[in-house]
């Protein structure tokens, strides 16, 4: 991951003098009453001494004036997208900040249509979010204003892309099951050609290696993300290996089906059998019997850095490369971990 | 419902005398292709006839300059704007406007702000979507751009507001039921302070009397839009009276939970009982087991109608009041109808 830096002082230079972040340093700069007074003068004081000269986004910040940002999105169902928007804008500051959202729907024409009207309307910059986290084509390097992506990774390295750290929040999921004395896990998964399928099975397989444990249920079963498949595979992994006592999956929306067939089968969640989702999305997640052990993949705060570097972009300080952001796991019933 | 006209010839005057709507009118003016020869030519007579002079967003379209609108919503999980979203966009063609979606999170500040953001960005006009169909407070009667309220109900009845017909979407579900020979329906449903929830129970209500049906179950169960409440909700159901042979759920969601709690007591589906859902969200609908018979409120198509209205506002033509749009029943196993 490289980093270029213009001649001139930028934000963040004035905020890692100060010692801040760039978002406490532009609220210390426009006077916005959430900074204490003592954060507030160093900031002025190092705003001072590098002769700071505010620019496009920045100085609308300063000023007070508000400016806006684009959200390019081809999550159609808004789960990615609409947490991504509210990341943003909670790190950007009330009424400075607006984020418009344009859906592309995944259609390469109707993207670059709307990049254009983005544009026209003078957005500060731009976040591009997926409709999954595989890897896209750019939008282009020589957009009038930054860009960065969130929940996508950009085929070019020179873009900067942010995404959640599914191989480590897999890790964290089965390192949960394994605390709670689980010794023969299962994984019931999404289809093989999503990289997050593919990343939260590196994260389990590395820590079953380390543990020195075989995968339970025979194998990965790839398949789809619906509660369908979660009926359908629990009833493979318990045909082929009765022993199993805990089943990690590869989505909540699997997991909701793979608790169908366990109380069909008369399998008891956790003492029996010990399931830990990923995504906690909630209308799933909150409302299994019982509630879902989950890896949540932080996305308001995926959302929330990707406006602070946006911000950072448009203060002169440009990030390229890849960036993964790290999950946290939540404790539910499902994994008798609490 | 009234309905204004100023002196000057609209587009909606060029497509009355054309015998066309809006917005093929537009589109043959537009001069795009997907307008028969002959449709285009009467447009084009109309429009001479009329001496029709397009503005605003009339103009941008006829002259294939791309014109954007403003939708604000306060739906966060993107439930119903992003599928009224998307209608809006469909009905105006690709690439002659761009629809950005701006998220006020039910908070009055936050909304005012996003109104005058989308008024600065020279939006030719505006969607507002609520995060349920309740009345709320209008956003205003003296912006510059046409407003029209989708899947929300705006206080100032000179404001057009566009809501799905809930009471005869209800109806249809439970005429399914009844045609499909169940006489003992019970309604499960979700809170009392939604319009939606009560108007359901009045389309319910007034079928089952004209049947000369008593509702089963004991009593409509008001709760939570939760699998939860649903799952809690079946067992009162058949506590209470062990003889229902179908129950109508308010949301698809609820209808899920039923379904678990149908499966955990070995009641056959729709067998022993039928169930029908509200919502169509396909997540829940095409995912239970089985699959779920449900109303849809056809969200895309009041997209459409909503953008359509717009449009013709912006000609000159504005209609005030509220108009309720038709729901669809989709028939799937749960109801044993097909």
């Amino acid at each position: 991951m490289g980093k270029r830096s213009s001649g001139a002082p930028t934000l963040s230079d004035v905020a890692a003098l100060a010692g801040v972040s760039p978002a406490t340093a532009s609220k210390a700069l426009n006077g916005r009453g959430e900074v204490a007074a003592a954060t507030r003068t160093r900031v002025l004081d190092a705003a001072e001494k590098l002769a700071f000269q505010p620019n496009a986004l920045a100085r609308s910040l300063v000023s007070g004036n508000s400016s806006t940002i684009g959200l390019l999105t081809s999550d159609s169902g808004g789960r990615f997208s609409i947490p991504v928007l509210l990341g943003a804008e909670n790190a950007l500051g009330d009424n400075q900040i607006s984020v418009l959202l344009a859906d592309a729907r995944g259609d390469v024409i109707r993207e670059r249509h709307y990049v254009r009207t983005l544009l026209a309307q003078q957005v500060a910059g731009l976040i591009v979010v997926g409709e999954s986290s595989n890897r896209r084509a750019s939008i282009g390097r020589d957009l009038a204003v930054p860009v960065v992506y969130a929940y996508a990774e950009s085929t070019d390295p020179q873009d900067l892309s942010l995404l959640p750290d599914d191989r480590v929040g897999a890790r964290m999921a089965v390192e949960h099951l394994h605390s709670v004395g689980r010794r023969k896990i299962a994984h019931i998964t999404g289809p093989v050609d999503y990289r997050a399928t593919r990343d939260r099975v590196t994260g389990l397989t590395e820590f079953l290696q380390e543990a020195g444990l075989p995968l339970a249920g025979r194998e990965v079963r790839y398949g789809e993300w619906s509660q369908r498949w979660g009926r359908h595979a629990a009833e493979f992994v318990l045909n082929d290996d009765p022993d199993v006592d805990a089943i990690f999956c590869g989505s909540d929306q699997v997991a909701a089906g793979v608790t169908e067939t366990l109380a069909a089968r008369g399998v008891r969640v956790p003492d029996d059998i010990a399931l830990v989702g990923f995504d906690n999305w909630e209308i799933f997640s909150s409302e299994t019997s019982p509630p879902l052990t989950t890896v949540d993949m932080n996305l308001q705060r995926l959302g929330a850095t990707a406006a602070q570097h946006l911000f950072a972009a448009i203060g002169g300080e440009k990030i390229t490369g890849v960036q993964h952001l790290p999950c946290r796991l939540v404790i539910r019933d499902s994994s008798g971990g609490r």
